[in-house]
């Protein structure tokens, strides 16, 4: 993976060692990071705060043209909140680690003409695998699924 | 407007006494108010928190279960990331105050088999209208336009 997937890996690792989700995000603007995250939920207690919406909350306030020159990188493929912000702001590129655990609205991102590039790591696959192998209650309620 | 949406117009006037972009949003469950919310963008330089999602934080952690016998009330129609939590956590219905200021994404939601009722209340319009036409930058930056 390049320095921006693994920086977005980095989040999802420092989230794992906090007892978190390790889901990781970061967002790139002309070569460089200006904004990290990881999820929250178990943290901060914020159902909101997927690694995607960390990184657009760290970000802070940007103005249209900000987010039209930039590219998210997240480690897992994004749900559909993420995957909406991504639409609302107009970020108009994705790189996803990998969606094997969970596939994410990838058809939805590029119906709305985000471009999409699925690395499918296997280091990714397996820190999410193993997370929701120990950890399915938690991981069921971040995606609102029934146990 | 019943209670439901008088309380969303009341969080959405609370936004806007503190300067803030005034969208409300509750969220009620068998009749109760279990949540309120608005608008944080200039109030905490949040861009993500939009009326609903301030509402669905306030929730705090829930289990699909209990969205499920959600409806949402929302002053302003829910743009696209507001829309894709209401999907991802899959809270049923969504009651909208109007959307003559902002279309929203009605479409996107009732394809994926959200119940929404559109009330196009005067005053919620008139409340709208008036803080978009004093605050174009801050309203286009909420939702992303180029100025």
């Amino acid at each position: 993976m390049d320095q921006y997937m693994q920086a977005a890996y980095e989040e999802a690792l420092a989230g794992r060692s906090e007892g978190g989700i390790p889901i990781g995000a970061v967002i790139v603007r002309n070569g460089e990071i200006v904004a990290r995250g990881h999820n929250q939920r178990i943290q901060k207690g914020d159902p909101i705060l997927h690694g995607e919406m960390d990184a657009l909350t760290n970000a802070g306030r940007r103005s249209a043209s900000f987010y039209r020159e930039c590219t998210l990188y997240t480690t897992l493929s994004p749900c559909i909140m993420c995957s909406g912000a991504i639409v609302l702001y107009g970020i108009p590129e994705v790189v996803i680690g990998e969606d094997v655990n969970y596939p994410g609205e990838v058809d939805f991102l590029r119906s709305r003409g985000v471009k999409v590039t699925i690395l499918n790591d296997p280091e990714l696959i397996g820190m999410m695998k193993e997370y929701i192998d120990e950890n399915p209650a938690v991981w069921n309620e971040d995606i609102s699924v029934e146990l």
